[in-house]
């Protein structure tokens, strides 16, 4: 998908929509996962991209108060397709959020240096680095799941359970 | 405070206190903002902080078991005195628990690499990594506050509201 030439009210029509799958996924991806400390990062993700949305809802409504808001088909949030989803693995479905907050971090770096209005440009790159945090939180997490296959799974994380992975 | 030349037992008393020291300086963060966002931000930080002070404490207790945990008077959380904590501002805060991320994460590095067990490495290198994931999400929160300096103080960050502080 190319956001090439967008306007400035396709822009934030194609951010609103991948916030509220980017929500989607990361509910489905707790459901994937038993380990409190995980589901406790996947929630407030999840409620990250709920308020991130909000707040473009916000800029949406003062930028065009005459305009109704209309929401393409796709975000740039890959594949939350149910059935997809319900067959990857817990690492899997971590690439897939990782490769999400990657598109969307360049995303709204990319819009903010386009975007002609300050307001638009400061909402857009602060939106931009939380995603990247959003990134590198879920790469930390994926490196320790793919080091201890059971991390995700278990009740919670033990050294000990992890320690019969590792050598001495 | 230098770490060189702790020794396994010292580094994770250390490491322990830091994240004691960490949980109670989000404990009053968040009382010091109203935003419900924020508000919710420096709660997940300080629930991460208490879920590594217990991965480090089963991490002492796998590698120590006979010798009873002993915490130093000092972490290397910078300042977390309640009264020199009940004069800074939000943003002083922010400065504030920026620093002691930023310290805990070189810490967790440094310390992972003089590990001599493989298991104190991962686990080591994984904090090391949430803490500078922490620094990056509070240098995003400060860069806004920064901006809106009602932000942190407003029942919920508007866009309209922030219209006002910047140009069209």
């Amino acid at each position: 998908m190319t956001h090439e030439g967008l306007t400035a009210l396709e822009v934030l029509g194609v951010a609103i929509k991948s916030e509220i799958d980017a929500a989607a996924l990361y509910q489905r991806m707790a459901g994937h996962v038993s380990n409190p400390t995980l589901v406790a990062k996947l929630d407030f993700l999840r409620q990250e991209e709920e308020k991130h949305r909000l707040m473009l809802e916000e800029l949406y409504a003062v930028r065009f108060p005459d305009v109704d808001l209309q929401l393409p088909a796709k975000s740039h949030v890959p594949t939350v397709d149910d059935s997809a989803v319900e067959g990857l693995t817990a690492p899997e479905l971590f690439q897939l959020a990782m490769k999400a907050e990657q598109l969307a971090a360049s995303f709204y770096a990319e819009q903010a240096e386009h975007s002609r209005d300050e307001m638009s440009r400061v909402v857009l790159r602060y939106l931009s680095n939380v995603e990247r945090g959003h990134y590198h939180m879920l790469e930390t997490e994926y490196e320790l799941l793919s080091r201890f296959p059971s991390y995700y799974n278990a009740d919670e994380f033990h050294v000990g359970d992890a320690l019969m992975h590792v050598g001495p």
